[in-house]
C-alpha cells in the first residue's frame, strides 16, 4: 500500500515487523525441596496489518511490546517451560491466533545451561548423594538457540547453538589449493584445526498433525553428533569437516531436514622458534584473533527445500 | 550435486561460501607532510564451484583465505582506497573475473572515522591554521558499512551504518494502541524517544554502464537526512519515525532505491519520585538495557524490488 | 574484629565495601523548548561499620543498595546535575554525613556526551540558526569518568577518560633498545604510533575551604592538552610521549597534582608487499589486536604524593 | 628523579611499568597419539630503571615488548607449561634476574579450560574407552587467573577466577536493614541469590626455600570450597555468604593467607503477575542487567597482612 497521506509520493513501505527483544525470564520449578531452573532470553517479532502505524502513527493495530514482555512472564507461569522450543511455539501461536491483525509471529529464544553444585557431606539438603537441591552453577557451555515462526497455518522450528569451541590438535592438513599472484601461504601437512561452531537446524515438524520431536533429546543428539564428526574426521579442509558434521546430523536424526553452519577458522599459527635455537615440532602456537577464515554451508536431506538464511542471526 | 563418495546417501550440499573475515587494513596517503588515513575492516566471501572440497577435501578450486587477505593489502597499495564502496567493488570484481570457479563474491567493509587533532600554536607542523598534518583522533561516531556483491554481471551495493545513537527529549507520544488481557502499559503523551540507528540502503547503480554515485557524498547526505527526519518528526510511534526517516532518504536521494532500518526502542523510564515527596516532571529517567522494543522495516522507491534481507548483518 | 560467632577461628574480615553499581540516570533540563541532557552511569560503594553483616547476616547497618539507586534518581531531581564531579561529591557526602555507620563513600561516574542534531530549514523548532532544541546524537567520543572519595573530612576527586583513540602516522621512531637472546624486533625509524588513551587525574581540591575547580572547563582543557602533546611530540618511544602528555597537563593546569596513563601500543605493522612486486613505502598497515604493548605511568607535580592506584579501573 | 632536560620544571615521573599484554599461547604436549593442551593469555609488565626513556626517549634500558612476547613462546617450548602459576613464576624471575635495570616483574595469566570430546565407537583413535586423544571442546567454565610478582627477593602469587556464575533458588532472605527517606525496598523472606564470582587468593609461598603448593590441586579445591560454601550457606545477606565462602577457603587451605571477592548481586526480580489473575509463588523472575548490587571484601588468615588491592583486575 502506498502512503495514503502523500498521494503521488513514490515511496512505499516494505517488509516490517516489531516486537520485544531480550526478555530475560528465569523459571524455578519446585518439587518440594528439589528445584529445577530454566533460564531464557526471549525475543518476539510480529508482522501483519501494520501499514497504518508507519504512515500516520495510528496505533490501533499495535499491541505494545510491553504486552509481549508481560505475555512471556505470564506464560512461564501458566504453561511452564518444558523446553525452549515448546515455549516458543506456544507464544508464537498465541500472538497469531489471538489477534486478527497479526499474520506472522517469530519467537527467538536463547537458553543458558545450569548444573547442580556438588555438595560436601556437610550439606543437610542433598538431592541425591552429592548434588544440591536448589544451588546451581552455570555451565558456560555453548548457548542453545531456537527460532519459531508461525503464520497461522504452519510452524517452522529452527534450533541451533553458538559458542561451541572445538579444537583438533592434529589430523588436519591443507594443501593442493589454488594459487594466484597474491598467494604466499605454505602448505600444511599437520596443523591445528579450531573453530567456534555456530549451527542452525530446521525440523521437519510443522504442526500438531505430526508427532513433535523430543526437543531436548534432539538437541543433545545433534550436539553429540557434531562433536563426534568434528573429532573423527581426518580433515583436508574445514569445508570437508563441516560437511561431515552436517551429513552425520542428517544421517542420524530423521527429524531434521536441513542444517547450516558458520565456522570461523580460528587460526593457530606455529611460532617460528628458530631464532632462539629451538625446534617447534607442532608444540607452540600463537592463537590469532583477526583476520580469520569463515566457512559457511548448508547440508540438506535430499529432496528438501533450503529455508535457513545465508547469514545466521541470534536474536 | 549429491555426495559422489557415498552413492545413495540422502544428503546434499546446499548454499555455501567461504572467505577471509575482518582483515584490518589501514592506508596512509601522503601528500608531502599532509597525511590522509583510511581505516577499514574488510571481509571477503566467495561462492562457486566448491562441491568437491566439501565432499572429499580436494582443494583445487579453493583459493586460500590467506590469499584474500594478501589481496586486500596489495590492492590498498596498487589502487588506493578512494572509498569503502569503490575498494569493495574492485575486490569483488577481481575475485570473480580472475577465477573461473568463483561465481560470486561478496565484500563487506566497516569503516572507522578519524579527524585531525587541533593543534596549539606551538606546533611547527600545521595543516591549516589549527589542524595537525599527521595526527588523528577517532571520532567514535557511528560505524560506516558497505556490502558489495558481484556475480559476473551486476554489482549490488548496499551501504549503511550502525551505532548512530539518537534521542528526542520530547515530541513523542504513544497511545491508542491495541490492548489484551496482558496489557498493563500506561499511555504516554510526552515521552523520551531514543534509538541506536542501524540502517542499510541499496543503490540503484549496478555497473559501469551507469555513472557511479559519489559514495562519500551520498553517505553524508543519507546520514544528514536520517538525523533531520528523526529530529523533525513529531512521533506517535517509533514506526512512524522510522518511515519518515526512510521516506526522506528515498525522496531526497535518487541514487537509492531501498532502505531498511533496525531500531531498538531504548526505553527511558520516568522514575517514580513520589515516595520521596518529589514530582518528576519529565526530568529524571532510568535508561534500561533489556528488554527493548525492536522496530524493523524497509522503505522502497515505488516500483523497486526489495532485496535487503530481513535481518541486518554486519560482517 | 575476629569472627565472634566462632571464637578461636583463625579467620578475620579485611577491607570491605558494598554498593549499587551502574545506575543509568538521564536528566533532562528544560528551559522552555530548549532542552539539555546529562547521561550518567553512577556506581556507589560504602564502607564503615559492617563487620556484623559479614559474620552473622545482621543487616542493621546495611542501607540497601536499592536505596542508593533511589538516592541517585532523587538527587538528580532535587539538586540537578551540574557536572559529574559535583553530582558525585554531593552523593558521597550525603551517605557519609547521614549515617554514622558509613565511614567512607566512593562514587564513580561515567558520562556519555551528546550533541545537538543539525536541522534542516524545515524544522520549526530551532535552537539557534541550525540546531535542534531537543534532539540529540551521541558523539561516540571518549567516555568521561570521575571518582569521588569522601571520608568525612576530605574529598578526593580523580577524574579521567577512556576510549580516546589517537594516531600519529609519522614522527615516531623506536631504536637503540636493549637486546637479549629473544630479541628479533627490527629497529624502526618511521612508524605509526597509535593508542587508546586511558587517563586519570587527581585534583588538588579536597573541600569547600578551597575554591572548587570549574570541572567542565578543566576536563576540556586536560583533553586538549593531552591531544596536543600527543600530536606535537616527536616520539622516540611511547613512554616519552606519555610523559610529555602528563607533563603538559601538570604544567598547564594548576588544579591538578597527579595524572596516570594506561596506553596500549596499538601496533600497526607494515605489510610486506614484496612478494607481489610492490614497495610498501609506509602506506599499508595491518592493525593488530593482540598482543599489544602496554605503557603505564604516573606524572606528578613535584612535592605531591601519588595516590592514584597502579591499575586504573572504571566502575 | 626530576626531569633533567628541563631543570626547574615542577614535574616528576612516578610509578611506571611497561610490557606486552595478552600474548595468546597454546601449547600442545604429545605423548604419542595422546595430546594435552594448555591455552593461556599472558601479560608481562616490568618496572625498574626507566626514568630516562620517559624523559628523553633513550631506550637503552628498554627491552622491547616484542621480546617479552618471544620469551613467552620460547619458554613454552623450553620449559613447558606445568601450570599457569609455575609458568608465570619462571617468566617473572627470568626478566628480573637477566637484566640489572629490571627491578620488578609482574606476570598475569588467564587460562581457558578444555576437555576431551566424547567419541562414538566408530572412532579408531580413542584415549580410553570413550575420549578422543587429540580432540577438545572448551568447557566455557570460569576463567582461571594468576598474577606473579617478583622483585628479586620474593615471589607473590595471587591466583583467582572470574565468571563463575552461581544461583541459589531459595534459602536467601534480606530484611532488618537500615532505612532512610529514600528507602522503598520491601523485605524479602525467600529470594533468589545469584552472582558472578570473581575471586583472588594469595598464597603464603614466596620462594623456593618453601615447598611450593600443588597449584592445580589448590585451584580445584578452592573452587570446590567456594561453590559448596555458596550452596550450603543459608543466607541473610550476600555479605554473609561472601564471608562464609572466604572463611571456608582459609579454614580448609593452609597454603592460602588471604582471599578477596567481588560479587555482583545479580538481581532476579519476582514478576508481578496479579494483573493477569495469576499468583507468582516464587516461580517467575526477571533477570535484570543494571543496576546491580556489588559486594566486595577480603577474608584473611588471622595475623596476615592484606596485600590484594581493593579493585580486582584481570590483565
Amino acid at each position: 500500500m502506498a502512503d495514503p497521506s502523500r498521494p503521488g509520493r513514490p515511496v512505499v513501505l516494505g517488509q516490517n515487523q516489531y516486537g520485544k527483544a531480550e526478555t530475560r525470564v528465569v523459571k524455578i520449578t519446585r518439587h518440594g525441596a528439589l528445584h529445577h531452573i530454566k533460564d531464557l532470553n526471549v525475543s518476539v517479532a510480529l508482522s501483519g496489518d501494520l501499514d497504518e502505524v508507519h504512515y500516520s502513527g495510528a496505533n490501533a493495530h499495535v499491541l505494545p511490546t510491553d504486552t509481549m514482555k508481560n505475555t512471556v512472564f505470564a506464560f512461564a507461569k501458566e504453561h511452564g517451560i518444558a523446553s525452549a522450543e515448546q515455549f516458543g511455539i506456544r507464544l508464537a501461536r498465541h500472538f497469531v491466533t489471538s489477534r486478527e491483525s497479526v499474520h506472522r509471529a517469530r519467537v527467538r529464544v536463547e537458553e543458558y545451561a545450569w548444573e547442580r553444585i556438588e555438595t560436601s557431606g556437610a550439606d543437610s539438603r542433598p538431592v541425591g548423594a552429592d548434588r544440591a537441591a536448589h544451588s546451581f552453577v552455570r555451565t558456560g557451555r555453548e548457548t542453545r538457540l531456537t527460532q519459531i515462526a508461525y503464520d497461522g497455518r504452519a510452524c517452522e522450528v529452527v534450533s541451533g547453538l553458538k559458542g561451541l569451541t572445538v579444537m583438533n590438535s592434529t589430523d588436519s592438513e591443507f594443501w593442493g589449493y589454488a594459487k594466484d599472484e597474491y598467494t604466499t601461504l605454505q602448505e600444511a601437512y599437520d596443523r591445528v584445526l579450531a573453530t567456534d561452531v555456530s549451527a542452525r537446524w530446521r525440523y521437519a515438524w510443522t504442526g500438531d498433525e505430526q508427532d513433535a520431536p523430543h526437543w531436548d533429546t534432539s538437541y543433545a543428539q545433534v550436539r553429540k553428533h557434531m562433536l563426534q564428526a568434528f573429532a573423527e574426521t581426518y580433515s583436508l579442509s574445514l569445508q570437508q569437516t563441516l560437511y561431515q558434521m552436517g551429513a552425520r546430523v542428517i544421517d542420524s536424526r530423521s527429524e531434521i531436514d536441513e542444517i547450516r553452519f558458520s565456522l570461523p577458522n580460528k587460526h593457530h599459527f606455529l611460532v617460528d622458534l628458530k631464532p632462539f635455537g629451538l625446534e617447534n615440532d607442532n608444540e607452540v602456537y600463537f592463537a590469532a584473533d583477526r583476520p580469520y577464515g569463515l566457512i559457511e554451508a548448508t547440508v540438506l536431506r535430499d529432496g528438501c527445500e533450503p529455508r535457513i538464511p545465508v547469514d545466521l542471526t541470534d536474536l
